[in-house]
């Protein structure tokens, strides 16, 4: 025993010190020390618990292999009553001088201090510690005294009486408690992300988020012969791709760029024959503070040869149910499908939350007849029509937004079938039947009710069908189940869409690679704008969790649709361009957002949650704080130096995270 | 049949045509076509072979699930007799009208094309092709006439008879023949990947990195429960980070920063309580025109809290047997192991090629009395030796280099044992012997001599004993089995070495964060340079592939050792400080080298053999031109712009690759 250790027992003699203590959380001397009440355990020696001789030929597996541990805390049952274990974990609490919980990621165990005269030193040395401090003690496991099980805790039935331990490190006062019921802003949770991953419900999401990418893994690997590929993330601009973040080379004037996807890559894949591809690929968007996004995000990326639009749903649908995590329910195969015509039509979005009804209904008929004057003078337009949603039971407080620029008329049904609107007196007794009848309105609903044109009545009452259901599950309402998981393909979209800023000229839907359904191929060269693509979008509940095409691999039909439709200047492509006329075979594929699949599965509020480092929403690591300035010095290999905004500029930017 | 068809037809009814069109390499109209015995299947249903139902809630699995074809290429042999198979391939030769050799990632199979006059048409069709294009057959499986069996060709006994055939793409004249034996540059591989990875070398390559990697992460995920956790690759300029590619924010003058390891990330996923982190990691280094290096690599990336050096080499030697390919042999675990101190010793270098001997000798006692100049001279000086290596069998032409500033003397030994050279006469018959002796040099033998301070002559002969065995080999001579694959761990490096601008201050050997072995901790305070660090590299037949430590998890240690010694602004690392003192594990990890790896086991001449799309030697992407320029209109986001350099810098820029 060394006098540091000496000095140390005298200093934790009084339980008023070690109260003291551990109230200001002084963090103990933090040179490692054994206590023990086994005279023979050598100090300074981490190797003593290790049970795995290296010059054994095979190893043992399991969550403790390698490890100065023999279990883990969360593991210890009934059924290691009397056997000799050895832990290491945190210190999550110490209670009335008799026991410590130790923690890890498995779980909580309980361990007795020794109350005998004979091993008051270790009993001191217990005493001593502070919360979340790093220790490892061997012990005996014992059933606990009757009576004195805890039900609520996995290991309730068990106690580890310690024989010795050992402080492996010690912890500061921290910022905050690694407790659950211990509300923390995101901006500290951010700052000590190494303590806030410490809780159970991170450590769920970043331990699930591992296991089910693995099955996907064996699913795509081993079960389907696909071949994990990794792409370049050094890769050049793509055109138009103003969210790409450059990386300056040794090249003057020259840069890389981080590419939002390797789509191009997993296409010259199989135009090299390598068949099935797929990897967890890194993207990268430069999105400013869009809410909810990263700057760098996974997705799961698939490509594969001589396949159809049908074969990559199924092979998508094996994939999910596959790697379901099993606390999850059972999901089933195949997903329902539906068009992006139905799902405008139905839900005004192409990412319709089947989870609930409430479906967009046309009641023009009902108001044909109307004399109501902004009735009248929508209907005369161009697509117009009048369309309702239903809200069962919606007679609750129910805010309709003042965001919209159309007119929103809100309907309650009376108690007794009538109509409680101006509305009401506007319209002849039939026509209230018939708007009655077609939106299947019952007492007690609301209806909303909007003209206009079809394109702009549709996304409006899409929105707010799910304001509606967002209101009335905030006043208790239950209208989706939490535990309830709707996948849903939508399929059929366009292939070209009127550009917003230009509506005489078109660009591509989702991607120029998509080919065209092949009843419309030949549209292409006539009435582009009435092409569907072979694009399949995977919806679950309500988010977009996938996307993907059969490709275009005729190199003069994607020259077409570059040159003639887009109007992009084709040699930015020309090796695409070139590979395609080198025997490309037809190919399709996808790309599924595993942070955002993940964040939805587990329930989480925010992608954040299913990342183990992100950043915040303004693209800042608040731990590391970066970004961060470089010296001119730095970026003279580069070739660039930084153009500093004028101060008035300058005084814009905030601190917010 | 449509007229499209009627004319194509119409085109090749000639056989002269036919070869014409071969000849020049014609495409064919790139409308896929449909040539088939059968009427009754439609033109233009890529479908039409398509086997799984969407409605079936189990899926097949295998390499051809989800596929047009039902087999492929390569797996067909005689158990497949009078099987209907639906093949999916690229036409690899045309041979005497009669057959298709078809080729997908598989192999090779022998389409029988068929004579019947009722057959022209599909006869025809197969003779317009060209080679590359793109085909899918339908056709029964036979066995080949007897004598006809190809024995070098693993379908070889079987041949499929072609029932219909549809053109899936055509193939322009390609830049270079998909044939082994058609030798190609290095640029027009780069140029056109695309085409080089259809070779069945590169096939094997990337298809065995991902095999590997697939059983590396069962291991570590499935078997020993590692937790798969991505890391930022936007992170923030690391002190001294000079290799550290930049990438502009949105923030002025802020930068992220591509790491070159995910380190800090492991070790907070330590402290965070992750317990056992793995990663397939993307790093990053600027390291200009480095021969096979590459801007973006891939590091197998590990961390396990609560292990000691032992731990993490037995789950690596683990690891590296899981995930060995079985068609490279066995490997034997554990690895032999050997320190720094001995490495140096006896071969100069710190990842020694063992695969063969010609050790160091130290022969300073045979020279003790010896008169001679420039020896006299070298034993004078501190630490000053004479050193040897005996070359067996070296006295065929050999050449030292001239690339060493000390001297080294050649002294072949003759039939008759004698010494063939100046310094024969000068030394001492007792002497001879002695050096003969303590050389272990035989007749034919060529013994290699310098004198000079240790840590001079040790490097210059390690450099000389490899240059020898590549001599030796490039004449014939077999030193090194190509089929054999010598692991070894080099451990106890020095924790520090001193700066070679600046021999006072000390850096550190690996990096900052390397724990001292435990009995050297307290020198850390005394004699910093006599501190061994827990570190330990993988060697593998003479590169390194690895290497780790167990890191030090006190934070007041690791500010000593930041501050103190390296004389670094901790500051910088604030995070990763206040990270240790808030419970950090005592933990360790290693970083094995995956594309040094997978290369040395393919036995490629180069890491570019094993990834798919790589850069080469001076960072460019010669398929895409990347990097490339950026308009500043696109740079003013990022409050940057190009420092162009003065013309006469510019004149110096080549196009070299």
């Amino acid at each position: 025993m060394t006098m540091a250790n000496k000095y140390r027992f005298f200093l934790f003699r009084s339980t008023q010190q070690v109260l003291r203590c551990l109230y200001s959380r002084r963090a103990v001397p933090s040179i490692n020390h054994i206590y023990s009440t086994k005279p023979s355990l050598p100090p300074n020696s981490l190797a003593w618990a290790y049970n795995i001789s290296r010059s054994c030929s095979t190893y043992s597996s399991g969550q403790s292999s390698f490890s100065l541990r023999s279990h883990t805390c969360g593991e210890l049952c009934s059924s290691h009553v009397d056997e000799e274990v050895t832990l290491c974990g945190w210190i999550q609490y110490l209670r009335q001088d008799l026991f410590v919980i130790l923690r890890d990621f498995s779980g909580l165990v309980q361990i007795l201090i020794p109350q005998d005269e004979s091993k008051s030193e270790l009993k001191n040395a217990f005493l001593g510690l502070t919360v979340e401090s790093v220790i490892m003690v061997k012990g005996r496991v014992r059933c606990r005294p009757e009576g004195q099980e805890n039900k609520k805790m996995s290991t309730g039935e068990i106690e580890v009486c310690a024989e010795s331990m050992e402080v492996l490190n010690t912890c500061r006062k921290l910022p905050f408690e690694i407790k659950e019921f211990v509300k923390k802003s995101e901006a500290l949770r951010m700052q000590y992300r190494y303590l806030d991953l410490r809780s159970p419900r991170m450590q769920y999401n970043l331990r699930l988020r591992s296991q089910m990418v693995m099955k996907m893994r064996e699913y795509l690997c081993n079960l389907h012969r696909f071949v994990d590929v990794e792409t370049p993330t050094l890769f050049k601009r793509t055109p138009g791709g103003a969210k790409e973040f450059v990386v300056p080379s040794g090249d003057p004037g020259k840069f890389y760029s981080l590419p939002q996807s390797p789509q191009q890559f997993k296409q010259l894949l199989m135009v090299a024959g390598i068949d099935r591809y797929f990897q967890l690929a890194r993207c990268y968007r430069d999105e400013g503070s869009k809410p909810d996004r990263q700057p760098e995000f996974t997705q799961v990326d698939i490509e594969i040869s001589f396949v159809d639009q049908a074969g990559v749903m199924s092979l998508i649908e094996g994939l999910v149910h596959y790697s379901w995590p099993e606390d999850k329910g059972q999901i089933n195969v195949p997903f329902p499908s539906m068009t992006y015509e139905e799902a405008i039509r139905d839900y005004g979005v192409d990412k319709p939350d089947t989870r609930f009804g409430m479906k967009l209904v046309d009641v023009t008929t009902a108001f044909q007849e109307s004399q109501i004057e902004f009735i009248k003078d929508a209907l005369l337009k161009p697509s117009g029509c009048i369309q309702a949603i239903c809200v069962p039971e919606g007679t609750v407080r129910t805010e309709s937004g003042d965001s919209h620029s159309y007119e929103v008329s809100v309907v309650p049904v009376r108690a007794d079938g009538s109509l409680k609107s101006p509305l009401s007196r506007l319209l002849s007794d039939t026509a209230k039947q018939q708007l009655l009848q077609m939106a299947q309105a019952n007492a007690g609903d609301l209806i909303f009710i909007t003209a206009g044109p079809r394109e702009n009545v549709r996304p409006l009452l899409g929105k707010l069908r799910l304001q509606c259901v967002e209101l009335l599950e905030s006043y208790g309402v239950p209208v989706r189940d939490p535990s309830v998981f709707h996948f849903l393909w939508v399929v059929d979209f366009p292939l070209f869409l009127p550009k917003e800023d230009n509506p005489e000229m078109l660009e591509a839907a989702h991607h120029p690679f998509t080919a065209p359904v092949p009843e419309d191929a030949h549209l292409l060269y006539t009435q582009p704008r009435k092409v569907r693509g072979q694009h399949y979008d995977l919806v679950l509940n309500g988010c977009e969790v996938g996307g993907g095409s059969i490709r275009i691999h005729n190199a003069s039909q994607q020259l077409y649709v570059l040159d003639t439709i887009l109007k992009e200047d084709p040699s930015l492509l020309s090796h695409l361009l070139e590979a395609l006329d080198s025997g490309a075979p037809p190919h399709g594929g996808i790309a599924l957002g595993l942070d955002r699949l993940v964040s939805i599965i587990v329930g989480a509020p925010s992608i954040r949650d299913i990342i183990a480092f992100p950043k915040s929403f303004r693209g800042h690591d608040l731990m590391s704080r970066a970004p961060d300035f470089v010296s001119e010095e730095d970026l003279k290999p580069y070739h660039i130096s930084v153009v500093w905004p004028s101060a008035d500029i300058e005084g814009q930017q905030d601190n917010s995270v």
